[in-house]
């Protein structure tokens, strides 16, 4: 038997064939896809970890997952061996050995999400399931870009968590938040060194109050000060969502 | 009963849930969602008149239609109360009053199509079935798109007419052919005042021989002074195709 070793994988998927990332009973998850294509590439039964749970219908271009393998398998065959077992809506984009003890989740310093959102008239037929769609003619883009400011930096996301998780504390730092015209809507992109439950959902639906002209900027000062979840704005769907990156301490991982 | 009108419409749908665009027994097809919606809005059985048949499989982001209406619905609603009536797949982007003579296909002076190709080494799973996918590593973008200049100009295309079809005759004019690098692949335009059946994915398939390094830029001349399909490329996969726009003399149509 080969010895142990620790794979970190780069993974893409369409949130919308899942019902998330995390293994549940009778329905479709990512976890659950790669347990079951590892098992068919090696006969294993492995447990994946990811950096993050993705939710329901929420897409990913960079999460990454590991997991522990005794599989002679070379490592620059891994990716198209997992590959060959997965279904079409997932797709591992990178591997590399990983240190015995590293985690994809707890070794984490930010993510990047980003948010894809189409402003037209009409119904993005060719894009369906991959921007989330409101049919808002006209959007304020400088007055979200002012109120996006507040939320930078160390704050209290109290206001911005989804009910059904808790955390030890909602205090997070947002790197960066940017807001960028795309053809026929808007992109959103968040980094920061952690995310609360539908964190970036509700800062989308939030902001968008504001680019609607429902709220002026400074009311998201006022709502992050309130540390509560009902004075925010909805929670925008979960086909706009893509977690873009996850981040790691520059030469941890070595992917190729 | 309302006076006659020829409505034109920019037309959007994903080739992928249709046989294609025309009707055909017991099978999805684009014109037979727009007839069946527009009867759903007015009650009118009309039949829907398209710039191009796309193949099963091709999308379009710009096919023109036209069909005749006795409805008196208000020029600036018609657009959403087709789009309320047609499958997800499919959207209507534009409406205008047309000429009572004008016909979307005899008027068309050119058509535009895009080819999406990936071509990373991973499945691009984010977007399956909206780009074709072939895991060449590398393409010689300098050298298609030399090959791609004798493919520019008046020529004979009869080596680039899939079997099938007639037509009076396979010389066409094509305006521009362009290649341009994209995120993970490489996209192709082409311009012509017409286009041969599976003219554009023969070409795409032709040109990826220069691009894999298997003929040389001067093989395309070659192929198309044959007037032989057998000499040229395999067919691209429709899944990458798109009808992008169909062309008109100035002024003929005023869509929003």
């Amino acid at each position: 038997m080969m010895e142990k070793r620790r794979l970190a994988m780069r993974v893409a998927y369409h949130g919308g064939d899942f019902s998330g990332f995390q293994r549940q009973p009778s329905q479709p998850s990512v976890q659950g896809a790669l347990e079951s294509a590892w098992r068919g590439v090696s006969g294993e039964e492995v447990v994946v970890h990811g950096s993050g749970r993705t939710d329901s219908g929420v897409h990913s271009y960079g999460q990454v997952i590991h997991f522990d393998t005794h599989s002679n398998l070379e490592i620059g065959q891994v990716g198209q061996a997992i590959n060959a077992h997965l279904p079409n809506s997932v797709s591992v984009r990178g591997v590399c050995q990983a240190p015995a003890d590293f985690h994809s989740r707890f070794h984490a310093i930010g993510k990047r999400y980003v948010y894809l959102l189409a402003t037209g008239p009409h119904k993005p037929v060719l894009r369906a399931g991959l921007v989330a769609w409101d049919r808002c003619h006209y959007l304020r883009l400088e007055q979200m870009r002012s109120a996006a400011q507040y939320l930078v930096g160390e704050k209290d996301f109290g206001s911005f968590a989804g009910a059904g998780k808790s955390t030890k504390t909602s205090v997070r730092t947002m790197t960066s938040i940017h807001l960028k015209p795309m053809r026929g809507g808007i992109m959103f992109c968040f980094q920061a060194n952690g995310f609360l439950f539908r964190m970036a959902r509700i800062m989308v639906g939030t902001l968008l109050e504001v680019g609607k002209g429902r709220r002026a900027p400074e009311w998201v000062e006022a709502v992050l000060g309130e540390k509560d979840r009902t004075k925010a704005g909805p929670t925008a769907a979960a086909e706009g969502l893509y977690l873009w990156k996850s981040l790691y301490p520059p030469g941890l991982l070595s992917f190729p």
